[in-house]
């Protein structure tokens, strides 16, 4: 069975194919458009005090929602043309995360956190 | 059996647990953590051709991949606080993309498909 | 007598001219440069309650102009390039939000602010 | 006579008097409105080969001026909040560049340039 990475990888791939927009696709736009949604995102939240569900209403979490969902699709992207495993890079990432930031060093600490 | 992402966000919520920075997660702050790794993504191939494997080289790829998994770390985060399904939330958006872009109008087509 | 953002295009144009980067500076990844400028300004302040220059503290502060000064930079750059007078710009687009956003009617309005 | 940016900061106060916003505008929001703004100015950029007046043609660098507009008013309103001279800071800034990028050094070195 597949996982879900992949699986989101094949739906992507079908929807650029079909539309034969690989040529656009270099690693080099694909992490400008990343970038581009990620802002897209941010600006949901710019004049929120905390942005949580409350705040943000009904209508505006499913906007935020396909805003995440543009993010995630460009990563994705950017990981297949880029032969990069996702999920294995976050589980090497936060092995050295852990080294950089020991539990009992930095627990709680917004000045340690903020140096993050 | 977990999927991939329930994966992720387990070993997420417990790295952040264990060093009491929940408190710094608010959707709001989340969201700014996110455009700036997605910037620090950006950086390394802002004054590249293409950013390919071979461009980039194998040292770059490896700064490369912890970038990524930087912005999969706090994407997944503000899914867990937002209570979104990422899966779920691409294949909706899947859906509004094909409605949006037809294949058979768009295909190909750079003035198009930079109007995206 | 030579305006400010004249002698900050001049200022701009020496350095890269002496060091010959005028052949990496394409606008669009002038754009890119700017906008990695940007996020590593929003950094400093990503985990912060407000950011004013109190819980900045004095040596943040410094680093945040120096990020303020990168994002002038690449700004002037790209306008030089593009041949836009940065000032002229900001006074059409004060022109346009004025009729888009009459005071009389967002005045202190956090939702009307919030569309904006 | 007043310089330019104390020209500029006057209308942009005058603007957010006028409409009671000042109460939105800590520091850290403003720098996410930079970030957001840099982000649309790149959006245009994308998918473009290089983005000059001739690949953007005549419409589309209207737009990119106005994003462009829309970054040095949040730039001029951070800088106003924080009491940074701008000018001051991209002077204080390019001597720091140039002790750091020696121009007999890195001249026309793409992976010098690129380490920037």
């Amino acid at each position: 069975m597949d996982g879900e990475f992949s699986q989101l990888r094949a739906l992507v791939r079908q929807f650029v194919d079909e539309r034969d927009w690989d040529q656009f696709h270099t690693p080099k736009n694909l992490s400008a458009a990343l970038s581009v949604e990620a802002a897209e995102l941010l600006e949901h939240f710019q004049w929120l005090h905390k942005g949580d569900q409350a705040e943000l209403g009904p209508d505006r979490l499913v906007e935020v929602r396909h805003e995440m969902a543009d993010v995630l699709v460009y990563l994705v992207r950017l990981a297949d043309k880029l032969d990069v495993d996702l999920v294995q890079a976050v589980q090497e990432k936060m092995v050295l995360n852990r080294a950089k930031y020991p539990a009992e060093q930095v627990r709680g600490d917004a000045r340690k956190y903020d140096a993050y």
